[in-house]
This record gives structure tokens, sequence and C-alpha cells, in this order.
């Protein structure tokens, strides 16, 4: 059986539709949550979110300080559904990131900070949920059904919607443009042959995954879903960090996958990636200008945050591919299920 | 050559010692700054820290969130030196927390967030540093000349130091108590033979780490030193997040190291060491009162921050006897000097 009829290959190619449509979906709760944003102006946004999802919340981090300029922190769970307390979050903005919205500790961190005096807003698939209920405003992913457990299409999806959200709350041009080309762009990044990464993965037993900026949170994605589908033991770093230690692992031919983004942290990410070579890493980048290890093959650059996007999409399909020359079902992870309730 | 006479081996055992100086050298400086956040009171804490500092700051994240009652946001310290955003900050408070205090873009980040009226601290070992230029108050960790490249001392007096900060803070009568008594339980737990976990951990080539609450910091910090000294893939998780994906990872014999809060998160820890030990993972189990796997040996509970820093003093002498069973100096980790600079 080949994992080009699973169900997270379906998901991955239905996702430039959904984001499409999406735009339709969230307008009007887009446009009451900003004119209440421009009332209250919040001087903080906390995400709180756990897995495929937590990998959003670091993308909207960026998006936020970078086009908001407002401090972003992820919210610990455990604070509210284990040791019971309430934060002073009053006129912060709370934003609740689930694609089941069933998540207890979720819940109880959205109640505590809407106790608190927090706007609250549910961004989920399921606007039917305990957590859309939990909280003040919900922003509708418009994902539709997710059939496969390794989420893909929704991950993709709910960054889309957070870009949509800073996009309505700055009005910046390029944002507004680039989104209005992604589901386009997520097409053209679908059809892109990332099979040299499938070919050097399937003979590796871990690998590391580095981005920066835009890209943090996409290569955080990529390194969960090599393990849960994979078996593959991958670690996501920020170009930063990755110097502050784990650099130390390097040996020759160690695998390094690296999303470089289209911004001002390319130059840092570019050089990292040539110190990398130089100590003999086997190194596989998506980059506009790769000039060492296995150029995969990218989108000319538009706007950085939704470009980096299309590089997940990209990554998406080969992990498909990668799942046929393992051997193994990618619809099948071991020890998950669709929901995973954690308290 | 043995690990036993290296520098990481005796900066370990000044630990204790250094801890206890401490109080003294922090006193006058917590008192002004502790004066000062009355005065101001902050609604936000913002932590900046790279490597090793980044795991004391998520301890000080636990420690604030649940006895503050504030929230607190890691910065990205890209957006200050890569992008040039200067985030809303007046009025937060921000920790700048690094050993050397010479990476410039925490020093770009702290002064960012000086120029927009932040409150700025630096946790640093050297108060002649850049970063402590950069900043307002100057917390000084005390820790004397650290000759070891992987951070241990340094860390454990950072940790300690951050706790003083918020015990001088809340004043809570426990914190006080555990504070006074922490040299003591430093020095008592390097007595304590974790041989089983080098014993296990020799055989192995990854592993994961798990933690929740204040020792989620702790399994990060330790994650990182495995990688650092013993070229070990290790990663570390929260043991909520482990079950949003990671625990895909987990095969017959598959090594985790957890490390169990003595509070309320310890009931949600055992639950899932008891769902690991029924999928058949080699557990090794630092808890008092541990009931599958292989249980390390831990003091007796007193307060569950101060315990977690424990946790990790028996950890980093366990390390020191795994570099002599694999043979390596632990005192030279491939690619890394003392002071890392990042942009």
């Amino acid at each position: 059986m080949s994992n080009r009829q699973s169900s997270m290959a379906r998901d991955i190619e239905a996702t430039p539709r959904i984001v499409a449509r999406q735009a339709l979906e969230l307008e009007e709760a887009l446009e009451r949550l900003v004119r209440r944003l421009r009332r209250e102006s919040p001087d903080l946004v906390v995400t709180c979110a756990r897995g495929s999802s937590a990998h959003a919340a670091t993308f909207a981090k960026h998006l936020i300080e970078r086009y908001v300029g407002l401090p972003v922190a992820e919210a610990a769970p455990s604070i509210a559904s284990v040791y019971q307390r309430t934060l002073r979050l009053s006129g912060k903005l709370v934003l609740a990131i689930s694609q089941s919205g069933n998540s207890d500790d979720l819940i109880a961190f959205a109640s505590h900070a809407k106790g608190a005096g927090a706007l609250t807003v549910a961004v989920t698939n399921e606007t039917a949920s305990p957590l859309a209920a939990a909280c003040e405003f919900v922003l509708p992913v418009g994902a539709g059904p997710e059939r496969s457990i390794a989420a893909t299409k929704t991950f993709v999806a709910t960054a889309a919607a957070l870009l949509r959200l800073v996009c309505a709350w700055v009005e910046d041009p390029n944002l507004l443009n680039a989104v209005r080309r992604l589901p386009d762009r997520l097409a053209l990044a679908s059809r892109l042959d990332w099979s040299r990464a499938s070919e050097v993965l399937s003979n590796s037993t871990r690998l590391a995954t580095i981005g920066r900026g835009p890209t943090l949170g996409m290569v955080r994605e990529a390194a969960l879903k090599l393990k849960e589908t994979c078996n593959l033991h991958t670690e996501a770093f920020s170009g930063a960090e990755f110097l502050h230690g784990p650099i130390a692992l390097v040996r020759r031919n160690y695998p390094i996958l690296l999303f470089i983004p289209t911004d001002a942290a390319a130059a840092g990410m570019r050089q990292l990636c040539s110190d990398l070579d130089a100590k003999g890493a086997t190194l596989l980048i998506a980059d506009t200008i790769a000039t060492v290890g296995i150029a995969l093959p990218v989108l000319p650059a538009e706007q950085p945050e939704a470009d980096a996007l299309c590089l997940l999409q990209s990554f998406y399909l080969m992990v498909v591919a990668l799942g046929d020359r393992l051997g193994v079902d990618i619809d099948k992870p071991p020890h998950l299920q669709k929901i995973t309730r954690t308290t």
C-alpha cells in the first residue's frame, strides 16, 4: 500500500483549497475581534496550545512581535490546570489554539484567563467544542474534518488563520497581498520535488531541523511530523540556539534540515549553513540561493511568513514519500489518537 | 584520565558552597530591586536567555507564574537583534540571563527593552559584562570563574539566584526556608548514587527526558548536558507535551529519564510513568516513591522548586561517571567555546 492514498496525503492535497475557502469563513469573526482589539488595545498576547498547535503558536508569536510590536507569552497550561493559579491577565489577549478544542488543560487555562478579565479567543477547527464555549471569541479555522491522526492541513489552516488575524490587525499591504496569494502559492509548493530529502532521511535514524524567525514554528512542526509518522528522532532548534550547545552533536554526515527564511534572518542562517558544511554535516537546505549542501527547491521569495508556510507544504509531501521508502503507514502513528486530552 | 578530576566535576562539587556564599553577595541588589518592583508593580515579566540560561529562564517562568501570579514571556532575541523591532515593554520587567553577559542578541534585546521603558535586570556571573552595562539592575550570580565549557555550577547558581529573587518578592515562608536549606540539600544530593542511570545510558544512543512544573527547566538542562558532553541525542519534553505526538517514538527498551516534581504535578507524571512502563520503555525515574522502572535515589521532599534543583545536582554527577564509562573527555565538547556569541 502506498501512502499516496493515505488520509494524510489527501489532507495535504486539500490544504490550498481549504485555505482559499477560509477567507470567507473567517471574515466576520475577524472583523468583530479586530474592532475589539482596537478599542481595548491589549499590551500582551498569551498563546495557549499543545502539539502542532503549539508550533502554530510559535509562528503567531513571531508574527505578532514582528508586525504588531506586542510581546507574546506562551502559556504553561499547568499553571491553571494543575496548580489552580490564576495569572494577572486583565485586559490581555489570550489566543487558545487547538484543532479539536478538547484538551482539558487548555480549557482550564482559557477559563481562568477569562475569569481574570482577559479577552479570550479560541482558534479552533471545532466551533462547537468546549474550548470554543470557554472563550469570548471564536476564530473558526475551517479546515473541515481531518481524518489523518498526524495534523497537516489543520496546522497550515491554523497558521493561515493567525496570519489573517495579524493582517486584519495591522493592515500591512504586503501581508494583505501575501494572504491573498497564499492558496495559489501553497498549490505551487505542493508540486516541488523534495525527493532528495526523502532519499537522505530514509537512511537516517536521527536529525536536527533548524529555522529562525518565521521558519522556527515550521521546523518545530516538521520535527514533530518526522517523529510521529516515521519514527525519526528529530529535534528542532532556532539557528541561534543551536550554537549554544546542541552543535556539539554534529559529526561527519550528521543530517540537518534547514528552512531559510526570506527575510533579515537569512544571512545568519546561511553563515550557519557554511559552518555546518565545514564540519561535514549532511545539509538539506530549503533556500532560494543555497550554495552548500543539498538544495531543496523552493518558490521565489515573496513575503517571509507566507513563504515559510509554503516550505512546510513541500515538506509534508516529502514525508508521504519518505513513509513509502521506509515502508511505514503514516496514517497509523503508534500510541496516538486524533484527540489528545491532557490535564 | 578520569573525568573525576575534570573542570566540570570540580565545578559541580563547588556548587553547594557557591550557593551558600551567594546569599550575602545578592542581598543588597535584591533588596533594591524588590523595593522597585513593589513601587512599579510590573504586570509582565520577560526573560531573555540562550542555552543553559534559557533553562534557568524556564525555571523562572514557573516560579514567577506560580508564586507571583504574573505571566512570563520568553523573549525571541532576534526581534531586536535581527528585525530591529522594539516591543511595547514600558513598565514591564525584563530579566536578561547570561553567564558571560556577552551575547550580542541578548544585549540588543536588553537595550531595546530599556529604551522602551522596561525595568531591565541582568542576571549574570560577569558584573562587568556588556549585558550588565546595558541593564539598569544587576543581580550577580556569584558563581566565581567556571572553567568547564559545559555550564553546571553557573546554571544552579543562576537558578538559585532566581529562586532568591522570587523569595524576596513574595516572602513565602516555605520558600524562605527552602532557600536557606538549599546549600546543605545540594551537598546531600551530591552524595546520591545515580550509577543505575549511567549504566543504562552508556548503552543508549538517544533518549527523552521528561519533567513538569519545577522540573521542566531541569530536564531541559539535563538534555542539553547529555548532548554537549556525551554525544547523546536527548530531547526534553513536558509530561503533557510528550503525549501530543512525541510518544509515537516509544518502542520497547526506549530509554526515558523522568524528574518527578514534589508537588501537584506528580500525580500526572506518575500516571505517565505507568503508561510508558506498559509500552515497554526503559524508565529512569527520580521520584520519592517510584513504583515502576528503575528508581533513582532522591532526597525526601521538602519544597518543590528547591527539590527540583537537587535532582539536577545528582544528575550532573551522574554525567561525570557516564563520561568515564563512554571514554569521553567531558571538558572538551566538540565545536563549543566557553562564550557563545550569537546575533
